[in-house]
């Protein structure tokens, strides 16, 4: 048993396997070889297609160990994944985890980062099947495959967009990079800028613990509500222009509208930041951008109810190609760091 | 269009993707969503269970950039993937790459690197059909998602085999690991140590480029001629040692049978290295051990043959517990350097 101090360099790659298989529930019917030998092997879902993503996250380029708690880590390392799911209307199934560790990484961080993601896993009924450990030289890297099902008919794509399909986007956007942006500061800066306000709280566990928007995708998917969807995951702005890009329109964005959350806004105004180009730009949210023909609109008010979600209409696919961001300060104008909108 | 001295990150990740896009060939027709979207979508195979296995390589852990041309990198992170397929017996089909690459990679090696992957996934059909990309702070990681699939009664697994039955390994052993060691000689060393022999050629070559042995593991579920079976990834001593502890039986190898290659034999014995030692414990040869029944002697010759692969009687699993390596010159005497096992 190791000490308090441990390192994961003080286990073996079959320890650190037995920390991880103590923390899974029994393994369902459809697994017929899990962790342990070269490959899992799995029933398919009868009648269902089968939806797959990678994403990886990186020390340094994702995360910063120094703010991230390890079971945050471990969260959003299953989350973007999901949310991938999500954006497709796929219901989720296994989960691969590939894990590149630094020898220095503490035995009780491993342990909270697979509690972290096996919490995520639990409550979306994610079975982690397999997976890879390895040494890294360099970051902590955390890449995990999902995969997921979905019927043939109830896919949801980026390209399905016409001009006149309504944009709507879920929940609330920008208090992810609000809450990065507060615990960078926390962090750097002097003992009077660590606060502890609800504000503070709220828009830190949003950027800490993405919630994807699982239940919404399912909904959308059955009730064949979305003509597009697509996951936020590097903010609004980009969505907007890969969906439009995807299906061949153009889109006019309502900025008066957008549902940006108002912690998020407060905290923007006092950093003299344009909370708009913020939290269009900021990425981290994981809500889901999708479209809808104007003749859907019950089909789209009965997922959000069904789903507990709340969604906002932003803005009408165009034929002209471009976005467009109307404010009613300075209808037409591109706010500045707009990088993505051509 | 970049220059010769561009490197990833003066790209998008929009055109590094097309990059990989231009070497794919069509999309098969069970592939209903590929590249592009927030997830790929595929039709399962009918009537058959699915295999899946991730595997990273990291730089400075797995391979040396130094003497590993970028082709090589490509070919070997996709090839221990489908060496894990081929110990489970199943065929391959799609793969996800999630890759992590420092801003300083000159895209030469970047589109290098996904030609020596296409190469081979070309060779085994197997279809790219998703993945993610990232900047990496620190190594170049390829993490590799592989699916395949397999009949259910022909599932080849680790835990299968039974006191008496025989054990055999595929092709030889120990070119990879001499391989490896010419290769860091060759760039450490003055050049009058940069070889050019055949016999350097063979082995770094078998380094370099490992064939997973997909055939023979295809022939031996088809044949049902395997007990049990896994790939040699980190050498024969620790596969022998996995099958024996998953199948709760023992293990006597005979040192003398060995299919040890004799230019690997030679340059362990050039460098007063115990070649059996050397050859057991090193790694990377991707070989497949299986035991077999004693009375399905003519399934595992008809898989041998059908797929064109030598094999080796090199042992018998034993009711007791524990292996054994005996040697004509020192019968029950374990090698040093055997930490495996215990």
């Amino acid at each position: 048993m190791p000490g308090p101090s441990a390192t994961v360099s003080d286990l073996s790659e079959a320890e650190l396997i037995s920390r991880i298989q103590r923390q899974l529930p029994p393994r369902p019917d459809w697994v017929l070889v899990g962790i342990g030998d070269d490959a899992a092997v799995v029933e398919p879902a009868r009648n269902r297609l089968e939806v797959l993503t990678v994403d990886a996250i990186v020390e340094g380029v994702h995360f910063d160990r120094a703010f991230t708690p390890p079971s945050a880590i471990g969260h959003r390392a299953l989350a973007v994944n999901l949310s991938d799911l999500a954006a497709m209307g796929a219901e989720p199934r296994l989960a691969l985890l590939s894990l590149a560790l630094p020898s220095a990484l503490p035995c009780t961080d491993f342990d909270a980062m697979i509690e972290g993601l096996q919490a995520l896993a639990l409550r979306h009924r994610v079975h982690v099947v397999g997976g890879n450990l390895t040494r890294s030289p360099g970051p902590l890297v955390l890449d995990i495959t999902v995969t997921g099902t979905v019927k043939r008919r109830q896919i949801l794509i980026r390209g399905g967009a016409r001009p006149g399909d309504v944009i709507y986007v879920t929940g609330s956007i920008g208090s992810a990079a609000a809450g990065l942006q507060m615990l960078r500061a926390a962090t750097a800066g002097p003992p009077a800028m660590s606060r502890t306000g609800t504000e503070y709280e709220a828009c830190t566990r949003r950027y800490l613990f993405p919630e994807p928007r699982i239940r919404m995708g399912l909904q959308l998917s059955r009730n064949r509500a979305a003509s597009s969807c697509m996951d936020l995951s590097d903010g609004l702005a980009d969505a907007v222009a890969q969906v439009a890009a995807a299906s061949g329109v153009g889109a006019a964005i309502d900025a008066d509208a957008l549902p940006i959350d108002p912690d998020a806004r407060a905290w923007f105004a006092a950093h003299a930041a344009d909370a708009v180009t913020a939290a269009i730009t900021g990425g981290d949210d994981y809500e889901l951008l999708f479209t809808t023909r104007a003749k859907w609109t019950r089909r789209v008010t009965n997922a959000a109810r069904t789903s507990g979600t709340t969604i906002t209409k932003i803005g009408v696919c165009t034929a002209e190609a471009g976005v467009k961001i109307l404010r009613s300060s300075s209808e037409g104008v591109m706010p500045r760091g707009f990088k993505h909108f051509a």
